[in-house]
């Protein structure tokens, strides 16, 4: 039997907001076994490049990553994030270690091609589509006792950082592990979980399947920026994933929020 | 027998300078054996804060960290110049891990009391002064083929990074090596080596052992800044480190510079 794992995926929201990070560290130092924590940091990038004098460009929700950006998210999600996550770990006990794809060459990239976003050809730039991620080092890792704390960059094996949606960093890495381990992946965000309703914040759906997404998708109770995220859970479990659990920062545990399983 | 390793320790100017660090790191490949890389990033942290408004403060050529310079340092170190570095040796095929002392916290330090230096008290702020390196992590990642990349950053392990000196780093990680490893120290700069005479560059003095080094202090023949740096090679040395090698960037071969070594 496949030892447990858990992989908590943390946004640039909660990393910016000291009571929530606390308690998410907490809480996270607190979750039993083998696990790994995958950080966002986009609202400190933007912070960062504005005193900077950098512009920050947003297509469809992700950002446009010049040669000037990629140095700000570079230093931001794999220096200041990433190394105050982990030594603030450590401080729990937790024998946290700091990573980005390129370190040990965990997750490998090829910068993504320019694309039609609503008519127009957009150029992301030095961003990093995963190509594979290696299970092998990571578990070699996590078996030492080790706690990945996973940067969201990524590299192409020629030379260079690409800077890469956290969200996928996460369910890649869940989906890549799920050979060794069994895999639980959270994602936490700023609501309680999938509601039923967007104007109650208590109306969590407690489970979806694959077969309940589409019932959703068709009568509208799920709609939006929630798409996609549920898409991608269900990929992930449709892909080896035990399950996935969409929930606020604070409620970690595993027993609050939406969880997405096979049907 | 032990093993071979090899640790060679850039400085900030090389970092800085595109010609020397790709020929650096072309060398640093093609190094035999197991090996670490420790850097610095002193100039690059400047002309960030400088963009950032922030100014630099030196006492005895250390930096003064504040909380802000903090932040910069762990940026620049942790974030910029460690993943390029790594992204970098990857492409030259070396399965290259960035580290900082938090990461599976393998170098703990303590906040530098302030001093007295010239006759006032200097408080450095978030500096860190090396407790202990855990050779063990280190010698299990470089058993399992990786080659560790060492920013110039500390833990406390109450949560906090500090800023630590990459001259220290390096040979903070060679001593506590050298229970593991017969370990070559390469501290690499922008000199041939120890210099006879300061106003011709091919004077190098080949060897200097403890008796050597008390006489050249002696004649005058080795002053300055440099007499730090040997101290502490011999400091190394007396701690069990095979050989310390004071060299040029470009000349990392171990056949090149001053070889400080027991007497």
């Amino acid at each position: 039997m496949k030892e447990r794992l858990t992989i908590v995926k943390v946004g640039g929201a909660v990393v910016e907001d000291e009571a929530q990070l606390a308690q998410l560290l907490r809480d996270f130092a607190a979750i039993e076994g083998r696990k790994v924590l995958v950080h966002g940091g986009g609202r400190k990038a933007t912070k960062m490049a504005e005193r900077l004098g950098i512009e920050t460009r947003m297509v469809g929700g992700r950002r446009i990553t010049d040669a000037e950006m990629l140095e700000v998210v570079t230093m931001v999600y794999g220096g200041l994030v990433n190394k105050q996550l982990v030594a603030r770990l450590q401080a729990h006990g937790i024998n946290a270690l700091g990573l980005t794809g390129a370190d040990g060459d965990v997750i490998r990239s090829h910068r993504r091609p320019p694309r039609m976003v609503d008519g127009a050809t957009v150029d992301y730039g030095f961003v990093g589509d995963v190509d594979r991620v290696s299970h092998q080092t990571l578990s070699h890792l996590i078996e030492a006792g080790i706690v990945p704390v996973v940067a969201p960059l990524t590299h192409d094996g020629d030379g260079h950082v690409l800077n890469t949606n956290a969200d996928t960093m996460a369910s890649e890495t869940a989906k890549a592990l799920a050979s060794d381990y069994n895999v639980t992946l959270i994602f936490s965000f700023e609501k309680k979980g999938v509601l039923r309703d967007a104007n109650d914040d208590d109306s969590v759906i407690p489970t979806i399947t694959r077969r309940d997404f589409e019932r959703y998708k068709a009568d509208g109770t799920i709609s939006g920026g929630m798409l996609p995220k549920i898409e991608n859970a269900l990929q992930a479990v449709d892909a080896g994933v035990g399950r996935v659990v969409i929930t606020l920062a604070t409620a970690i545990d595993g027993q609050h929020g939406t969880v997405v399983e096979k049907g």
